[in-house]
């Protein structure tokens, strides 16, 4: 048994080389290995250990929040809800996530695989880098992690102790219900944003009764919709990526929530990435190409993945919610069918209204995202962040009112080319 | 520590002259008290401990379904369950639950209240009887147990921390999921009904392929909706009363799901009563008055619920949904009132689908109701749960489009009086 302490690049090498696998793995030994802490996240040390033959990644839990200090402790608990999220997900989506080579609950560390030559996609759309596989890759992570972590696939039984087993990562959903749900919609003194430009936009959000409403019925369902294991923060920063391969990374904020959450995230970081574009192209119109791209990716993103996400639900037999066999062909299939489409246009809203809402807490909260953060002139940033924050509003008060994901992608559009 | 063993007529004293509170409130010795099994539920022992002085009830779990026998095993933690859900509601509604005096986990047994004299509704419901205070105890009961227990009046960490508690009640959750959600709706061993007299309604029911994607989705909203601790068997074999006071029991089946399933389990129940009358009636007509009466119930259990549970809203300030501070006066304060009314909207909806759903398992499923097994002429019966059947269906299908609680008693009428 280990107890807690921080490590770094003196003691890491030296825990590493007493876990066989991982020794057998990198190979000779410990001092022979170099060790680089690249943590660029709010939470957590990430180191890379690197021998002559291979390297591995070590993340490990702080007891408090990396971006803020010591005065706001959290739990290393996520660690292990991390840890279970990855195995989990590993379980439907293997090539979409990292392999995992240890865990260690006491020192809150996972040893996983060390993906090279990947970036945090967020990164890849600041530089402009088209992924031609990304939205199949994302659909399929998200398609299969949440399909198979419902009661659509599973009993009821494994559900709720799916439920159970997450039940207690209080803590980081109580950032997200704070930072995501909240503070953007009132005066706290962790909010920020690109000021003086965006300070009466502020305080029209602050003010927008329909919006706050929409919002906190959001808020509620995010604390008691228990649809299916979601990763809980799955923006653009914790997709790392290539041409090729997709992996999906950081899954600390995992718990049994409305699977729209994470659809949504994704959607919504691709809209701000879509409108940081003007702050990032080197004359007007330059990124124009870019900017189409990444629409497309929006409409990819849904369309694959409720096409995925129909498929497999076609092909179970396993799940104890609309058990297969009260619909028999040839009518039950159509109604079993009309239910799926019910059922998908449903978490379309869902998915809308959560990415609106994940734009807005980039723009007026805590965390800000490097796609609008990098822009250095205030006055374009705050260009970008009006029109990002103008869609995001009608996605929240309108998603029940849109018919599709191309209603999205043309407001995104008609906003962009807007004064 | 006491080891299970299912106590009976001979242990029973002596067990209870060890509990020194138990002792003291009925007073003198074991020898001198007397016991009598009266369970007549499906699952569980019920004893009356009688002393000169005064009374208590024994409800010890059995390993097994009671109604089936021994083959069907049922965990024994599903007094556990009861005994903390008793504990919790009595902290909302203390004059609506019986008092507990002891609780022991692994004899699976709780000693409580007598309630005396008190009757169980459904044979109040069956001799004609009209409780004045009914409506607006059971209102009061949902309404404090609903409300406090959902985010809407505590912490998120306080909510999730209820769904853990009450997560692993899987077994009792199961029993509902099959018998109340499925079996009615396909060819399963234990379904009955009234032969030959049903028959074809039973198969037009199996194949009815709208009314059973309407319940399956409900059945799914069961298993994924943590709204509040509800008491998950909210019938009228749950409830004690005397005209001016009414006790909710058993709730061995609670867990942290939807709201809609105790108030439909209320109002589904009366409905069930409501049809039952023609078949105790004395004379054709002679429970008209009473049929009236029971109809206003409907109106006023919903009337009231929803009130009450908007007043506790209004005066709340402790929740982590809708958080106040975010709806000032004089805008913001209109458009959380506007909220309010949304959810309750869609509170009613949830309650008008499950309350048919409960309905129609009662008469093809497992499990009937002595409202209409007692009716002897099986012709009779028949008739009235073809009428009961033809209500419940609609309220599956129609319950988004029906305006409020009196569309559902006029359909209830209307339904009636057809030949």
């Amino acid at each position: 048994m280990s107890a807690y302490r921080a490590l770094n690049d003196g003691s890491l090498p030296e825990f590493l080389g007493s876990l066989p696998q991982v020794k057998e793995l990198l190979g000779g030994e410990p001092a022979g290995w170099t060790v680089e802490e690249v943590g660029d996240g709010n939470l957590n040390l990430v180191f890379i250990v690197r021998s002559p033959k291979t390297a591995v990644v070590v993340k490990q839990a702080l007891p408090y929040v990396r971006l803020v200090g010591d005065s706001w402790p959290l739990p290393l608990s996520r660690s292990y809800y991390e840890h279970m999220a990855l195995v989990e997900q590993g379980k439907h989506a293997p090539k979409l996530v990292p392999k995992v080579y240890h865990f260690d609950r006491n020192l809150a560390l996972i040893v996983m695989e060390y993906l090279s030559p990947h970036i945090i996609m967020r990164k890849g759309l600041i530089r402009g880098i088209e992924y031609p596989l990304f939205a199949s890759h994302i659909a399929e992570f998200m398609a299969q992690t949440l399909f198979n972590t419902s009661p659509l696939a599973t009993t009821a039984s494994d559900h709720k102790r799916r439920i159970w087993a997450f039940a207690d990562n209080i803590e980081l959903c109580k950032i997200t219900e704070d930072l995501v749900f909240t503070d953007p919609y009132r005066i706290a003194k962790l909010n920020h944003w690109t000021s003086p430009d965006l300070d009466e936009i502020a305080a029209q959000f602050r003010r927008d009764e329909p919006l706050k409403a929409a919002v906190q019925r959001r808020k509620l369902q995010f604390m008691t919709s228990a649809e299916a294991l979601i990763h809980g923060d799955l923006h653009t920063g914790s997709i790392m990526l290539t041409p090729t391969d997709t992996r999906v990374i950081d899954p600390e904020f995992a718990f049994v929530g409305p699977m729209g959450f994470d659809v949504g995230a994704v959607i919504g970081n691709l809209l701000l990435a879509f409108y940081a574009q003007d702050g990032h192209e080197a004359r007007v119109y330059a990124r124009s190409p870019y900017r189409h791209w990444i629409l497309m990716q929006v409409e990819q993103v849904w369309r694959l993945f409720s096409k995925r996400f129909i498929e497999l639900w076609d092909k179970s037999k396993s799940g104890d919610a609309y058990m297969p066999e009260l619909f028999q062909e040839p009518d039950g299939a159509l109604a079993f069918a009309a239910e799926k489409q019910r059922f998908m246009r449903n978490l379309f809203v869902d998915t809308i209204s959560f990415a609106g809402i994940k734009m807005i807490r980039r723009i007026l909260g805590l965390a800000h995202t490097e796609d609008l953060e990098s822009i250095e002139k205030p006055a374009m940033r705050a260009k970008c962040e009006t029109k990002a924050l103008t869609l995001a509003r009608r996605l929240v008060i309108d998603a029940e009112r849109l018919t599709g994901i191309s209603d999205v992608t043309s407001a995104a559009r008609a906003i962009h080319a807007s004064s």
